[in-house]
């Protein structure tokens, strides 16, 4: 799945509530009407548009009754700030087959009860454990995103005193955010590739930048300084 | 602005687009419009949406033409897992006028011309490392968020050994992936608050469970055990 379907099915208020409930539990048609208070028309429509997007699957019970699960792990990341727009889907491939062979599962055949319940409290404590690992994981994330766009307001003011005209400006400032073609600068800046070829070969004279070749195209990105990494 | 309001956002192409736009540059309604080839009157329905969201923000230029930029810096992360569906938004707090008090502004002063290339340069090398720093901790969540299923397949295989009946089985599950009141419970397994209540002062005896109060309500969890953490 791309980010843009993802954004989409996302988007809808019930859908968001369908995939809500089928991560509490597998639910059958007529318990997802229940609970959303909408017809089942509605709702059928909805579950094949997420199984179309291998979001959900859908299985028989004993019955003869279709229950609908996530079939999927993903992670999605949008990040919007004053200079950066970005949106990243994460498909995290993993095999659920596989459980059996990691070490946490040797103990899995007929352990006495007394082992078990340990077992299990020791795995509801790791539970806990990534919870707040993965919320550290989310705060430093915040912070490097206020940091970019510190860092950014800087580059603009000091682009201001490097450039010698509005076309560096602007260049440096595109290539900055993105190592960039002379196609795409053309596209965005809106301006005639020679005026821009001039203007690169100057910043590149200067030290500022430098191209890398790449699928037989030339990408231009800053320079790298001697700067040691903190 | 709360999560569900910026999933009805971006679940829409077009204002995905002027968030792309944007994010580049300042944007009059006509730039838009002749980049997304969609008419102004639509532009503008979208552009007051996220205006009055408080996504962007609108100013006026010296021709008194009004011109559009981003004012929020945000982070938003959905899980999608087959045990869990999770959304947090993160409305980055920063100051952008403070940031004449950081000591990489400290040299803002004029320097000279020499000068500012090289903290130019500087600056640059840091957005790389800060771009590479958001990909790793990316990777980091998505083997979190690996272990987090994992753990709850094994999970659901030691409740089957522990849990004396299809009551304790569901509600061990619910606690487990959240700490939870009984009202809650209730709700969730459609069950008789005599039941249920019956059930938790079980598990509570033989050890797995355990309750907190937390606003005058109790919030029923897992027992933490003494074991050392990794």
């Amino acid at each position: 799945m791309d980010s843009a379907k993802l954004l989409d099915i996302l988007g809808n208020e019930n859908r968001r509530k369908i995939i809500q409930l089928l991560a509490n539990r597998p639910c059958y048609v007529s318990e997802i009407s229940g609970r959303l208070r909408v017809g089942p028309k509605a709702i059928i429509s909805h579950l094949s548009m997420l199984e179309q997007a291998g979001l959900i699957e859908c299985s028989v019970d004993e019955q003869r009754r279709k229950y609908f699960n996530i079939a999927n792990n993903m992670r999605l990341e949008v990040s919007v700030s004053p200079y950066a727009y970005t949106v990243a889907l994460h498909d995290i491939a993993f095999d659920r087959e596989k459980k059996g062979e990691s070490p946490a599962a040797e103990k899995k055949d007929s352990p006495p009860k007394e082992e078990s319940s340990v077992f299990f409290l020791k795995l509801s404590s790791r539970l806990q454990e990534l919870k707040m690992r993965q919320e550290e994981l989310a705060q430093m994330q915040q912070q490097l995103q206020v940091e970019y766009t510190e860092i950014m307001d800087h580059c603009l003011d000091s682009i201001e005193k490097v450039a010698r005209n509005p076309v560096e400006c602007e260049l440096l400032f595109e290539i900055l955010k993105n190592e960039t073609t002379l196609a795409a600068l053309c596209y965005n800046l809106r301006l005639h590739p020679s005026i821009i070829n001039a203007n690169l070969i100057d910043l590149a004279e200067r030290g500022f930048i430098e191209y890398r070749i790449k699928n037989n195209q030339h990408y231009w990105k800053i320079c790298e300084t001697g700067v040691e990494k903190k």
